[in-house]
């Protein structure tokens, strides 16, 4: 049945779209580039929006909720993020549709219901927030303000593809507020800690932190910092984002505080976010050609028990076991699923949680009650193994453990084996080409160069590394000298 | 501080503004009709959206996502669904601003980027469900379909008020598919029955359950159940709504289904919904002149700890015992606060927790820690009582559950109190005028007698209550026969 699945080496691309759809994560929806979030795929967003959730919390934040709306006046207030989001925005200009009277039964906008000024559907809320923030904020003891919102966006991109890039998608982002510049940037990098924590420690996903160059940052921010993935295709995907953005918003809005020493100051910010988009890296980093593998911290369900047998009598029997085993697994917070449906063989069940990446199987047959064993089935590595089923719920247990690091490491690996240097324009070039991957080259620190090389490779800078080594060296593009590496890919 | 808050005598209305944006839980924004909802009020609708959540998925619903914007032509389908919201919608035409060559910095929308077809921002989701429901049911294996959304939809009211009536809110829509129309009507009552638990048990709320007129009805439905609370001005408030739909999506949508006996049928359907408008009828319901109060089992705050002092010395013994008492606290369970701010006075603080409705309130001095007590004070009686530390956490534990059941109590009391059998028309309008309440008549069943009544009284019938008592009597209008009393009352 997981023939259905497209294979990697046949069509990367497709074999992506395959594991959405048919991993039951979401599919299309009849609103051009909006998707549908199935069930399945929403389980696995739950799990990963609570963990994100009580990480924030844990760090001093709380949620809120802003309006969906943003006035165009508000909009255009801050330049620089205004131009970077005009061009893909949807926009509301009428409150009313009517009868159309000239086809019964349908409707038609109403063009006296149009609006004094049009309403962006918002891409990203700073406007809204900071406009928001200027009653809020008035002394040093007003701040910081630590707040995050989940919510939906839009922006109204030409191409898109489920998860990685939707004209609808849900995300969290965060807004704060701060009396210095200092404890603003702490804070865009203390986030930047936490998404890197999440994804490494729950997605099983490897990241690199660094530093946007200024062609690549958020529009209105002085620094984007961010957290880099490797895909399997040798592509990199920007898995979360968190922006320093100076005074800038703050002076759009005019949001400003008495100091403890009674002076007027504008307010410093971050900005920071991750998006339905993680889904879509989580898919592409650890799936296979069978199916979807999702790492144990998030699964929606870690555990599906299978039963095979012949006549009532061995299911009985097998029913009897399963019963207190299951009882077992759920007391120690295993998220199990006992799939005894009789309509489908047990070969197609294996096949759809395969399909669907539920870390461990777990068959259960007459054999195994005569013998007390069951049968343990990995979906990383597809190894079986017949246990006793005495101590089977810690055994369990340990094994989700094992396959998440496993899982961590094996990305790892492969995320390691794919950063390559490239010391000369040849070199990059064919790296590209052949291998992919992030290259680590020196460049002249010019947004032409960078905006050259995309030209010619389709690369672009993914970041400057943090902490990343000093080495003299020439940029292989230009030959200007150059004070450190970056990490150069093509990207999602 | 708390006579900020204008009086419910003096000005109901403004009193219940003057609550909800003092007590700190929404505020005006700057779209037409849309709040903001700050941190404390969004930490209160996060305790009552995860346990409707855990309600639900108890009861067999999962989780899904569907998109924002309905295109015009899925708008439509239902027709009757799409009358009764097209007057209120906002309309997307327009996915691209683009620079104001008049003026510098400005942005007007790209008359380009016209869309061909209008995108509706949902009002309510079922058409862009079942749009999608058609793909996912084929055959009875995959009924029931028991799918929730938590979402953000919009209507555009034109007069709007914090929580109770605003152009964007937050709610859940559950939209679930049945094999049987007798199924579907089971689901339907069933989550009404979840709904009047789940504003009883949580938000302390009295609710009568009844069945709407077909004049009340949900666009689109053929039975709109209902729950139906008193605030304290005699209005009544609609806290939420579950609907039968019959077969009007399924055929609207063209969703149909194989049955067990291979043939062909129409899915039937229910949807069912509350939104943060369940926190203005919080907020009216249980409220005083001092502020908010709010039962302890929602209450982003259940226990707040001020310390009075003199000195620094006062501070550190009370300090230490606090730090033992908030552990034990945090132990139970309780959501505490202590407040050793020092740029306000106690008495500020006591009036400031009084505002925000936190339903206990821990006073601790210096002779307190002489004499081994504390000082409780109850939000809802405002009783103070001096006692001892000693197994303090249980009392609190206790205490806080003494105050949900009070505050039951006293709403059941109010509500039952205010349910009064009117026999005429003149007896009718009397009590509209002086009492208010829920007035229980007698009604000739016609949509025409009560459109009438409306006109002349404002009052519509909230609902006809499940297992209402049969008795003759006649109309108070026409004076017709009818075999049932009714309940009216003026509403929001």
């Amino acid at each position: 049945m997981s023939k259905e699945i497209t294979s990697r080496e046949q069509d990367y691309s497709q074999w992506y779209n395959d594991l959405v759809i048919k991993g039951d994560l979401a599919d299309y929806s009849a609103v051009r580039g909006c998707m549908v979030i199935k069930p399945y795929g929403f389980a696995l967003w739950e799990n990963m929006r609570d963990q994100l959730d009580s990480m924030f919390k844990d760090t001093g934040h709380v949620n809120a909720y802003f309006p969906l709306f943003v006035p165009k006046s508000l909009f255009e207030a801050e330049e620089k993020n205004a131009e970077g989001f005009a061009k893909e925005c949807a926009i509301v200009t009428h409150y009313r549709l009517k009868g159309d009277p000239e086809k019964k039964g349908k409707l038609i906008v109403d063009p006296e219901a149009k609006l004094e000024e049009e309403l962006v559907v918002r891409p990203t809320s700073e406007a809204i927030i900071w406009n928001t923030y200027k009653t809020w904020i008035q002394s040093y003891r007003d701040l910081p303000v630590l707040v995050n919102q989940w919510a939906n966006v839009v922006r109204w991109e030409m191409r898109t593809r489920l998860f990685l890039r939707t004209a609808e998608f849900l995300w969290q982002e965060g807004h704060t507020a701060h009396a210095t510049s200092q404890e603003a940037i702490e804070e865009a990098e203390k986030m930047l800690n936490v998404y890197a924590e999440f994804v490494e420690n729950w997605m099983a996903l490897p990241v690199i932190k660094g530093v946007k160059t200024p062609n690549e940052r958020f529009a209105g921010a002085l620094d984007t910092y961010c957290i880099e993935a490797l895909m399997q295709d040798g592509k990199a995907l920007q898995a979360g984002t968190s922006h320093f953005l100076g005074q800038n918003f703050a002076k759009a809005f005019d949001v400003q505080f008495l100091t403890k020493e009674n002076k007027q100051e504008y307010v410093w910010a971050t900005s920071w976010g991750v998006s339905t988009r993680l889904i879509g890296a989580l898919v592409m980093a650890h799936s296979d050609d069978e199916g979807l593998i999702l790492p144990p911290r998030i699964a929606p369900l870690q555990v599906v028990v299978v039963p095979i047998y012949k006549g009532e009598e061995q299911k009985a029997l097998i029913d009897e076991k399963v019963k207190a085993l299951f009882r077992e697994l759920k007391l120690s917070g295993i998220r199990v699923k006992y799939d005894d449906s009789d309509n489908v063989r047990p070969g197609w069940k294996f096949a759809e949680y395969e399909k669907k990446g539920v870390p461990v199987r777990i068959a259960i047959g007459a054999r195994d009650i005569e013998n007390n064993t069951v049968e343990i089935a990995r979906r990383d590595t597809r190894e079986k193994t017949s246990v006793s089923m005495d101590g089977l719920p810690v055994r369990i247990v340990n094994l989700l453990e094992e396959i998440q690091q496993d899982m961590f490491e094996r990305a790892k690996q492969f995320r390691d084996e794919y950063i390559t240097p490239a010391d000369n324009w040849d070199e990059f070039v064919e790296l590209l080409g052949k291998k992919g991957g992030f290259i680590a080259a020196h460049w002249d620190g010019t947004g032409e160069t960078e905006d050259k090389i995309k030209e010619l490779t389709k690369a672009t800078i993914r970041c400057i590394p943090l902490n990343n080594e000093k080495e003299e060296g020439v940029c292989i593009l230009t030959g200007k000298p150059s004070m450190q590496r970056v990490l150069f890919a093509q990207a999602y």
